[in-house]
């Protein structure tokens, strides 16, 4: 949809237009649609869509919007917009509320949906609780597929999901029977009969990133959680997996760019806390550089004898670096994947080292050829084609070891990435090189 | 499961136990268990899997084991699990398998479903069509709701997803309806009245990263694909997709590190292999810096007189880099995940210098001060503050604008990620520095 021509049909008061069009429109859409609007706009828009995507469409937008949509709502309306919305939508919207409107929309709900909705925020922060949904369909293993089936249509169409059936007894989660089963088996099939009794759960407590491996690793619709007692409390949804796997992953990569992630998308992020993300790494990395500076200043007459070793300076610093990067970044993908474990540790270095010593080989033979063809210096060419193999072997054995190290001491193995990685692997590299410059040399 | 008591159970041929032991296990934890087993154990536990869970089992397992069971199968077994296998997952195992297997698969199945697998197999990998399955519920808008479940009974168990229901007619698609509708709405309301009419599709050649990112973007189950003629003829579902976007993140952040990317785990990817992907890049990265080299010894007289010069390259090219690789990975993620585009070109860019100059100030004054205090020199603080302002603020321009570039040019963003920059960077740092090293000391 043409925001303009959506934008000058709200002006000109076409209402009817205008429903037509929300009519017809995926929720998803719609939101981004009235993303561009003005405020005013965007109120007199939100109330022409149909009342049964409302809630959907609301559920997508961004905080600011939220917030601005609730400010302006009537009791009525808020009232309405809170029964549709899924409990999980509600909590994520109130994380973001001001004060206010969260004791104004608190003040709104039923008192077991405060209950529900207080518990819901306590928990931690990327804990399977704070994402998860408390409206699941419920049933009891003495119930018949035709019993069963009866029980959905009269609930079923205010949860999130009911693809999975939960069977509970005295609030525990003894079986799980999925809709498929439902719809194609015979109508006096009991439950008990067809429940999976092998369940795959988390606790309100377990990390975000866990129940999104989870889901991912068997493929499944919904996953259900248990509170400490073991009862069960909810379930937490592919949708909201995928979600978790994208930020995750980016929170990820940012770290591996030695930044701090920022909550929010890059342009929704201010200069100001761009620049508040960036500066501590690149602070302690800038300081970390000086050792290396200190450390050639020690081997100024090297480089007073011969000037020429200054110049390859730039190539051993950036290819270290990149080697021990390459090995890093596989390390660190391969744990977040769950791949590699501590325990793989001397695999992995043995793996890094034949790997090295291949890359260092061929490198090395590239640079030296270069080197004597130009400088027709043969000791040159050996000495800078030596301290490149080197270079590579003790960079690859860092970029490996130290992901891993990190990871058992419980450090996000991200920050030991390129950056710090190449911080090390330079001060390795330098020392290196002039050790074998001032040898072979006889400086 | 512990290996070594499943192993145990095995020798001692306790098939009972075993077979009690795999009962109550979940496809997929059997799939890694079976993973740790000789050749010979694996053939005889696979045989010991519950009939119902085998196909599920056996698509699960990496292409070396499918290989060699393939291989041990007899005509009868073989067809039993091609019967039960998905057609998405035979079409996987079929990419992966010796030509000589593959014939023999095809000699074993159906014509019908020989013709439709040669013509999956013909789909460019990475496209919706060559991750898609053929099997989907398939029903009429002239139905009631009664009678699309009937239809749903009777051929849905053999359905690898039955809970969007897709409405053709002329094998044209014209509506989908849910699971969930059918078994919340009335017995007798037509499915014309239900059915969604606006649907999201995608082509069987659309990229499959395009997919997964509609399928996150609209939670959506399932994706329909079309043929050229806008036939329908398969679907995406979620858990394909799940794969696919951890597949294309771990693609982007390898390339990200200068690798070509590897379609194995870690661990497969022989030393030789893990090379051949790191080489090229390194070579490639290893001869532009010996640009930053040859500018280095243009200024010999300049290190020469004052040798204390030498020793803040590091800092500068490190931070620089660091700078530079802030921008480009916020710039390419954001570019994977849709929220920066070619048209934002300058947005980004003023956004990046404004943050620049505060990055800028801040570690130019943090280094001047440590500079002064040091050496007690106020030109050399001054001129390496400056160099390190002016390096950071080109570093960051460079850095969010060679991803963006590429994306316009059809090249992959993730390769103008930190070394390739790093490198670039190093060149304008060195210059800028020696440059205004000259003109402060009048060298």
């Amino acid at each position: 949809m043409d925001k303009d021509i959506f934008v000058k049909l709200l002006q000109q008061r076409q209402f009817k237009a205008v429903r037509s069009i929300l009519d017809v429109m995926n929720e998803v859409d719609i939101a981004s649609l009235l993303s561009d609007l003005d405020d005013k706009e965007l109120a007199l828009a939100f109330r022409l869509i149909p009342k049964d995507k409302a809630a959907e469409v609301f559920s997508n937008m961004d905080s600011t919007m939220q917030t601005y949509l609730v400010e302006m709502f009537t009791e009525k309306e808020l009232k309405e917009l809170l029964d549709d919305l899924y409990m999980d939508d509600t909590v994520d919207m109130l994380e973001e509320l001001p004060a206010n409107l969260v004791s104004r929309i608190l003040d709104t709900v039923s008192s077991s949906d405060r209950l529900m909705i207080n518990e819901l925020l306590n928990y931690p922060d990327d804990s399977a609780g704070s994402i998860m949904t408390t409206e699941y369909v419920d049933i009891r293993k003495s119930m018949t597929v035709a019993q069963a089936m009866a029980h959905i249509k009269e609930t079923g169409i205010h949860k999130e999901t009911i693809y999975t059936c939960y069977v509970t007894e005295r609030r525990q989660l003894i079986g799980t029977v999925s809709a498929k089963e439902l719809m194609t088996e015979d109508d006096n099939t009991l439950i008990a009969e067809l429940m999976e009794t092998e369940i795959i759960s988390v606790h309100t407590h377990t990390d975000q990133e866990e129940v999104a491996q989870l889901l991912r690793k068997y493929d499944l619709l919904a996953l259900p959680v248990l509170d400490a007692e073991n009862y069960m409390v909810g379930i937490v949804t592919f949708d909201d997996a995928m979600d978790v796997m994208v930020e995750e992953t980016t929170e990820d990569i940012t770290k591996m760019a030695a930044m701090s992630p920022s909550e929010k998308p890059y342009f929704a992020t201010s200069v100001f806390a761009h620049a508040r993300h960036r500066i501590p790494w690149l602070l302690v990395l800038m300081f970390s550089a000086t050792v290396t500076g200190t450390i050639i200043t020690r081997y100024e007459n090297a480089f007073n004898a011969i000037p020429l070793l200054v110049s390859f300076i730039p190539m051993l610093m950036d290819t270290g670096g990149n080697c021990g990067s390459q090995s890093s970044t596989l390390v660190i993908r391969g744990i977040a994947l769950d791949e590699i474990h501590f325990k793989d540790l001397f695999k992995v270095m043995f793996k890094e080292f034949r790997i090295s010593v291949i890359v260092g080989l061929v490198l090395a033979l590239a640079n030296g050829v270069r080197i004597f063809i130009m400088y027709q210096n043969a000791t040159l060419a050996f000495v800078i084609a030596c301290s490149l193999a080197a270079t590579i072997v003790v960079a690859k054995l860092i970029g490996c070891l130290l992901p891993l190290c990190a990871k058992q001491i419980h450090l996000d193995p991200a920050i030991m990435a390129s950056p710090l990685i190449t911080t090390l692997v330079d001060t390795f590299s330098i020392l290196i090189y002039f050790n074998i410059a001032t040898v072979f040399f006889h400086l």
